[in-house]
């Protein structure tokens, strides 16, 4: 979509360094855009590229418009008013209105007019679609699910029954939202099914990741809060809280009734036991578990890199001595005494 | 499906304090039940929520009767108790025996009158399925897979070509059985596939969480015992057997060959090896992997809690240190003598 | 596909002891093969079974002919040559050409004519599908995705729109290739997504296992090399590049912007922080994540096996108190002095 740097700059309060007359259609990196193109500019490191980029205008902070060969659109923030200007350049596909003819709606279904249901989409009896929704191909909605308007089920997406869905939720190829959790009692027999009752809520302006996985309830509601961001294959058990704004990166997994506060961050491979309460703005690094209630914000981890084999070993090796190196010292403590 | 207090006490033999003759509807959590709602208490740290339940009736052992404001159902195991109780109240949707019109299954398929085949699934030639199965919408059922009696595969659950699956097995939405093994031969050239012509065996009473993924064998089957439950994103890899009644959390993964017990429990992120045998009885805690065989029922773990990151890098510094540690107690030592 | 030993140790480039007259049709594995049937041996701990083999013929090594009771194949490199002889003697089923009733193929899509496309796909607007692709049941391609020659889509696989696939490409079921990266760009009102406007490149010869995930990148492309294998639930995220032939077990997980080398091995559930660089031939152990650039070719570990949980607990302990014993030792040293 064509805008001209004037346009932008007063659309999104940047102030224009540069021909206001400027046309661009899309964004690319640094290195790779072209003369129709807009970037943006936000990490030191990559002055070089700032320095010999071919882009038609970047967005910069004010310090940095100096150093830009463009056009600049000088913003406080670049990456969040990048964001915002991506958005607009490249506007999702207008929705084709209407039901496609191999989608299988339950009559007792309630389809806004305004929503795109594509090929082989499955809605079931009572599942209610709010307005301008897409939900993609190979999509099943379960009976009495509730999607919120404005929505995008991108495809092969499963919701399960009487899932409750807010609004502008995005939902990845794959996720599965509202499955059984993980409900077993142990018995001489063997393990007994708890049947899983409960619920799943998802609030607005929640995103979810391809082939992310989030269970409803053994009684009550699991439920993940406004604006949460959750990567790729994460895992979010029974009866999980997820606060507001809380960002999850791929492969994390939240064990039963966790109860996650808001602004939290989880790096890839993180996460937490079960039945633990996170207080708000609590960041996790890469493979870290919580295992005990959290009550200072702040960054937590527990991660050793990986580094040469040999020199791992030998650590390995020594930690596996402790004790006798312990006892060592105290022999050493007891004669000098 | 209402029932009242005296018959569940008899059909699942409980002791009933209480009143008959009051009627139960559905299961709730002590905090949220209602008057026509039935829960069930067994974790002491719940005492005030038992204490000021609204439920209609709750089970409870022996001791707990007193502290119940509600009719109590007293049972030795309330936990298990409860799952049988919730399964009654709480049964699936009756089955609507047939093949939707959009189902599409090979002519050479057999499938049981008294199934439900829903909207888009897709029977393979040969393929059978058995009786009162529910196949959910998109399913894809391979050439030749066996499905037995009883089973459930939710929505959007693929069954690879030649796959055994027993009876009462429940197949959560996106879980894929029987898929290729990762067998790649080294060459000069690069990689170089190596056909998984295995099969997969699942046993009765198996339940597979969702988006998790079994994959069939090289040359041999990849099995799954009896009475298996499997949380949602678990990876078990070919020829990997999983002893009867053996209990994986989320986001387990089991490397190729790996020979399971029976009665283990996985939790979160855990897993093994390849080509290691793990006796009966065992227990990992969250994140542990088993490298070795293991011949000694109990528990496993090699677990450190993430912590504050300033408290956690000077641990990390002293183990990264540890060898100058040791040479310093030897130098100590030497002294000393 | 019955053949005679004399005709594979031909095609194959083996030697033959034995009759070659002898027809094999299916391979094996050395315990259970029977003798219309061919196995390999390249274990040396699994001697015993190929003294015992009722296999028809094994494919050893030049040593180990003698050991082998049946007609030898005798080859440099068995596994791979098994390889080799396994996928001829088990083909693919042969491609029903053309395109199934119940898929839904956009009028502006263009699908060659050799291809087959099962059941209930759906491909998109201005996709193209080269030369015998095999697209399996459920599978969704998207609009603009450009697939080679000779690809096979097993079942329920997801295709964004825009991928670029190469030839002989597999992707097993669930697969999700070109989703959206995880790019959200933080204020202080929440997040705002930041539009993947990026592409993604297979290369030819790629295997993807079950439910992985690859994401689009953000603004340039998501690089996936020539020959990669990658096993299940991986997860690669946006701008990642994979270097050819490199191997990737399940469960791995690449942040963005990693730039993994050629012919790297990563064992399951490692992985990389985003934003390095690792040079070729690097092989990081199960569990191992690596944080910083590697330009060392060689193996990489972190992994404390799990142990009996009493004896971790202890050496945890030791671990926590690392600094008090440092700090006896530094007391120590100064009474010496």
């Amino acid at each position: 979509m064509a805008t001209s740097l004037g346009e932008i700059a007063e659309t999104f309060g940047c102030t224009l360094k540069g021909d206001a007359g400027i046309v661009v259609d899309s964004v690319a990196s640094l290195a790779s855009a072209a003369d129709n193109q807009l970037s943006f500019y936000s990490n030191t490191a990559l002055q070089p590229l700032l320095e010999n980029t071919a882009a038609a205008a970047v967005i910069v902070r004010p310090n940095d418009a100096d150093h830009c060969p463009a056009a600049a659109l000088i913003h406080d923030d670049p990456y969040a008013c990048y964001a915002r200007i991506a958005a607009a350049l490249h506007p999702p596909a207008p929705l084709a209105s209407g039901t496609h003819s191999s989608a299988v709606v339950d009559t007792q279904a309630t389809v806004a007019e305004s929503s795109e249901l594509a090929a082989n989409v499955v809605v079931g009896r009572n599942a209610r679609i709010g307005e301008r929704c897409y939900i993609g191909p190979g999509t099943v909605v379960g009976n009495d699910a509730i999607i919120g308007d404005d929505c995008r089920l991108v495809a092969n997406v499963t919701v399960a029954h009487g899932v409750s869905i807010g609004r502008r939720v995005i939902l990845h190829p794959g996720a599965v939202v509202g499955s059984d959790g993980f409900g077993n009692a142990q018995t001489a027999e063997g393990w007994v099914k708890v049947p899983q009752v409960g619920g799943l809520q998802i609030g607005d302006d929640v995103e979810i990741g391809a082939n992310s996985t989030i269970d409803r309830g053994a009684m009550d509601d699991t439920i993940i809060g406004r604006g949460v961001r959750i990567d790729n294959l994460v895992q979010i058990a029974h009866n999980v809280q997820i606060g507001d704004h809380t960002a999850i990166a791929a492969q994390c997994g939240f064990a039963g009734s966790a109860v996650i506060g808001q602004r939290c961050m989880f790096a890839g491979h993180s996460g937490t036991v079960g039945h633990i309460t996170v207080c708000d703005d609590v960041v996790v690094m890469g493979k870290g578990v919580l295992t005990k209630d959290i009550s200072e914000p702040g960054v937590y981890s527990a991660l050793f890199p990986a580094e040469p084999i040999r020199d791992w070993n030998r650590k390995a090796a020594r930690f596996r001595r402790l004790d006798s190196l312990q006892q060592r010292v105290s022999e050493l403590e007891k004669k000098g005494q």
